[in-house]
C-alpha cells in the first residue's frame, strides 16, 4: 500500500507542474493577455487543462486511486488517508468523462468568458446569451455523467461549492437572513441621519490609489515577497503555487473606495492561502477550503475589520498623506461613508446589509434556471425585476445588470459562499472578541496577532473538515445568520442612531 | 512525402502549444513572479521545456525531419523547403542529446538567472561566479554533443546569433569599427561645445514616464491591442504568439531618458514581430530573424529614429505637456542631450558613440573566456581594465560592471549583433532615404509609410536569409561599418560643432 501511496504522490508532483503551469497562464489570461490573443491564449489553456485531466483520469490513476480507497482503513497517517477520499469522490465525477468532454467543458467556457468580456464592454446580454445556454447545458451533462450524484440536480452544483450546504439548508438560511435585512433596511430608511458622500466620486489619480493598496497590503500582513499585485478586469485572488498568492484589483478614477475594498478583500483570501499548513501542502490537499470558508475569511478582513471605526481610525492619517483630494474629510465622516447603506446595483460595491439580498437575488435566479423555471432568454428580465422587488433599484443596462459578475462564465452554484462566508465570521469573530482585544489590536494594527489567532483557529482545520464540521468546531454552533444579522444591528444603530 | 510534411506539421502545431505556454511562464518569471516563487517557478519552466525537447527530439520527430531533409530538392513549397532545411540544421545540435542533458542544461541557466539577480542586487561577482562557470561549462559540453560544429569553438556561439559571422568577419569589423569611433571620440573630445545636461537626472515621477511610454509605443505604431507593456529588471520584447509580442522597460525615477529610448528600442523589435509576414507564420520559419537583423531594426527605431532632430521635434510638444519637469528645457537642449557622448558604465545608457566600445570589450572578454586566455575568476579584473582602456572609466562595483547585463546567464554569443545591428541599418537607411522622404516622414509622425518600408524590404526576407544574403539582398553590399561611421560623423558634427 504504500507503494502505491507513492506512486499517488508521484502522480500528484506531475499534476502540481501542470497546476503551476495553468494557474500562470489563467493569470495572465485574466490581467495581461492582449485582446487580439485571448483566443489563442485560451486554447493554449484548454489544452494544458486537458493534458492534466488526461494524466488525472487515466486508467492508471483511477485504479490507484479505487485501489488505495478500498484499503483506506489501514492508511496510518490521517492526512493520507484525507487525500485519498477526496481523490475519491472527485474521481466520481470525472470517472465516465472522456478526455473529449473534458476539452470541450473547457473550450465552452473560455468562450463563454469571452464574450462575457465583450458583451459587458457593450452593455448587450444577447452577445453572451447562446454562450450562457452552453454553460449551462455542458454543466447538466457533467453532472448527468458522475458516478454518485444528488437526487436534486442544482444540490450537486451547491455541493460542489459548499460540501452538505445545500437547498435545504439555503432556503431556511436565506429566508431568515432576508427577513432581518429587510426590517434593518426599514430601520435605516427611516432614520433622520444624513450621511456625507460627496466626496466618494471625486477623481483620484491612479498612481495613488496604487501606492495605497500597497500600504494597505502590507499592513494587513500580506507578503509582497511571496505574492504580487496587478489590475485585471473583475478583482480575484489566486494561489499559483506554495510562495505565489496573487492579488488582483481595478482601478476606477472616480470610485476610489472600490480599489480600496477589493484590496482588503482580495488581500484577506491570500493571507489564507499565504497561512494555510506546510502539512496541508505536503499532503496534497490545500485546495480544499471550502468557497464559504474563503469568503468568511475575505469578508472578515474587508468588512468586519476593513469597514470598523477602529481600521479608519488607524489608516486615516496615512489616508490624509496620500490624497490630498480628502483634506475636507473627518475620520468619522470616512467611517460613516465606508458604510452608508444604499441600495444599488452592483454586487461587489454594495454595502454590508443589501449585499445579501444582491446575493439572495442570484441564488433565486440559480434555482429557477436550474429547475427550468426560468428560461435564460427570460433572465435579464427577471434580474431587472428581482433588483426592484428586493432593491427598489432600476437596471439601465445589462453591464450593471446580469452581466456585471464573471462567475456565470463558468457556471452555478458559488454566490451563496459569500452571503455564507458573512455569517461564518460573525459567529467566530464572537469567539475571537473573547480570545483576544480585537477591537484594540485593529486599532494599533497589530495584525500579527489577529493573523495568528486566524491561523490557529480558523485555517488550521479548514482543509480537513466540511463546513458544516468546521464552523461546529470553531464555534460550537450550527449555521444561522442570527450572529450576523445581530453584528449588523449594533453597528448601524450607532451609525444611524435609531 | 506530403504525408510526412503533414505528421511533421501537426508536431509543430503541438510544439507550438508548449512554446506559447513557455512563452507565457518565462515573462511571468521575468515580470511579476515573486522573490519566494522563483525557484518553483524555474521549475516549471524547465519541465515544460524539458517535455518540449523530447517531444522535439524523438526518435519519431528525427526520423521525420531526417527522411525530408533526403527528399528536400522534390518539397514544391519552397518555404516548406526551408523549415525542412532549419529543422535539420537544429538537429544537428540536438540529436545526440538526452532529455536529461537539455534538463541539465535549463537547471544550470536558470539557477544562473536567479544567483545573477541577487549578486546584481548585492553588486557581489562572487555570488555568479560559479554559476557563471557552470554555464560556460555547459554550453561547451552542448557544443562538444553536436553532429555537425565549426572548427573553432567560439565561432560555433557566433554562427548560432548570426550565422555566418564569425570571428574571422568581426576581428575585422571591430578593428575597423573601433578605429572610427576612437577617432570620433576625439574630435568629440577636443569640441568647445557645452551640452547642456542638468536635466536629465531630474526626478519624474513613474505615472507621468508610463503615460509618455504608451504615447510613444502608439506614435511609432506598435499595436497594443497584439500587445502589452509591462516593467522588469532587464527589458525585453518576447513574440509570445502570432497576436502578442510583448515590451517590458524599465523605469528610474532619476533618468527619465533610460525609459524612453528602452520603450523606442523594444517597441523597434515588436513593430519587427508584428509586421512578419503571415506565410513564415503558416510555415513555422517566423522565429528565423537573426538577432543582428533584429537588433538593426530596435536600434534603427531607437537611434535613428528616436535620437534625430525630427523625432525629438515631433515629440517636444507632447514631453511638454506631460512632465512639467522640463519646462527650462528648450527642443535643442532635449536633442543634444539625448545624445550627449560621455565614457560611461552601463552599455544600455550609452550614447551611439560610445555604445560600440561596450560590445567591443564584450566580444573581446567572450573570445579570451572561451579560448582559455582568460579565467571566470579573473574576469571582474579584466572587465574593469578594458572599461579604464577603452572609456577611462573606473568600475565602482561588479553592478555596474561585469553584472550589468544578463546575457550570459545563458551564455555568449549575443553581444556583437547589436553592433552588427547598427551597421546594418545605416546601410539600409541610405536606401531608405533615397526612396522616401524620411526625415520629413518622421518628423510629421507618418509611421505607417516608414513602417510600411521596413515590412516591404526589410522584414519580408528576414526569415529565410542568412544575415549576409539578406544584407547583400537589402544593400547590394557588404558588411562593413562605414556607412555607421559616416552616420556618426555626420550627426555628431552637426551636434559638437567640429
Amino acid at each position: 500500500m504504500n507503494d502505491k501511496l507513492q506512486q499517488l504522490k508521484e502522480k500528484l508532483k506531475l499534476l502540481r507542474m501542470y497546476d503551476h503551469a495553468l494557474g500562470i497562464i489563467s493569470f495572465d489570461f485574466e490581467t495581461i493577455v492582449p485582446k487580439d490573443a485571448r483566443e489563442e491564449e485560451a486554447d493554449v489553456l484548454n489544452f494544458f487543462a486537458n493534458e492534466h485531466f488526461k494524466i488525472r483520469n487515466s486508467d492508471e490513476s483511477k485504479k490507484l486511486v479505487l485501489d488505495l480507497y478500498k484499503e483506506k482503513d489501514s492508511i496510518e497517517d490521517p492526512l493520507d488517508k484525507k487525500l485519498v477520499e477526496y481523490l475519491y469522490d472527485d474521481l466520481q465525477k470525472t470517472i465516465n468523462m472522456t478526455p473529449e468532454f473534458d476539452l470541450k467543458m473547457s473550450e465552452i467556457y473560455s468562450k463563454a468568458y469571452n464574450t462575457w468580456l465583450e458583451a459587458k464592454e457593450k452593455k448587450d446580454y444577447s452577445l453572451f446569451k447562446d454562450s450562457f445556454k452552453d454553460v449551462l447545458e455542458i454543466q447538466k451533462e457533467a453532472v448527468a455523467l458522475r458516478e454518485k450524484k444528488l437526487d436534486n440536480y442544482y444540490d450537486n452544483l451547491l455541493n460542489d461549492c459548499e460540501e452538505g450546504v445545500l437547498q435545504e439548508d439555503l432556503d431556511k438560511f436565506f429566508a431568515e437572513l432576508k427577513e432581518g435585512l429587510l426590517e434593518l433596511m426599514d430601520k435605516i430608511k427611516h432614520s433622520k441621519h444624513v450621511i456625507r458622500d460627496d466626496f466618494l466620486s471625486r477623481n483620484v489619480p491612479i498612481y495613488k490609489q496604487e501606492a495605497f493598496s500597497n500600504y494597505l497590503l502590507k499592513l494587513n500582513g500580506y507578503d509582497l515577497n511571496k505574492g504580487a499585485l496587478t489590475t485585471t478586469e473583475h478583482p480575484f485572488t489566486t494561489p499559483i503555487a506554495r510562495n505565489d498568492a496573487r492579488v488582483t484589483t481595478h482601478y476606477y478614477e472616480d470610485m476610489f473606495l472600490s480599489n480600496i475594498f477589493s484590496i482588503i478583500h482580495e488581500g484577506g483570501h491570500a493571507i489564507l492561502m499565504q497561512n494555510e499548513r506546510d502539512c496541508d501542502h505536503d499532503h496534497f490537499i490545500n485546495d480544499h477550503v471550502s468557497n464559504g470558508m474563503h469568503e468568511s475569511v475575505s469578508r472578515f478582513y474587508e468588512n468586519v475589520i476593513g469597514r470598523s471605526k477602529e481600521y479608519i481610525h488607524l489608516i486615516y492619517p496615512k489616508l490624509q498623506e496620500t490624497f490630498d483630494e480628502f483634506k475636507d474629510v473627518s475620520e468619522r465622516e470616512l467611517y460613516e461613508a465606508v458604510n452608508i447603506v444604499k441600495p444599488s446595483l452592483i454586487r461587489t460595491e454594495a454595502d454590508e446589509v443589501t449585499y445579501g439580498l444582491h446575493i439572495i437575488i442570484r441564488y433565486e435566479m440559480e434555482k429557477m434556471l436550474s429547475n427550468g423555471k426560468l428560461s435564460v432568454d427570460d433572465a435579464p428580465a427577471m434580474w431587472n425585476k428581482l433588483y426592484k422587488d428586493y432593491l427598489g433599484v432600476d437596471v439601465p443596462n445589462d453591464a450593471e445588470g446580469i452581466l456585471q459578475d464573471v462567475h456565470w462564465t463558468s457556471g452555478f452554484g458559488y454566490f451563496p459562499s459569500y452571503a455564507l462566508g458573512n455569517s461564518y465570521n460573525a459567529m467566530y469573530v464572537k469567539r475571537l472578541e473573547k480570545e483576544l482585544p480585537f477591537k484594540e489590536l485593529v486599532k494599533k494594527g497589530d495584525f500579527a496577532s489577529i493573523n495568528k489567532w486566524m491561523k490557529e483557529n480558523v485555517f488550521i482545520h479548514a482543509n480537513v473538515l466540511t463546513p458544516k464540521e468546521w464552523l461546529k468546531e470553531l464555534t460550537g454552533e450550527s449555521l444561522s445568520p442570527k450572529a450576523f444579522l445581530e453584528y449588523l444591528n449594533n453597528k448601524y444603530k450607532d451609525i444611524y442612531q435609531f
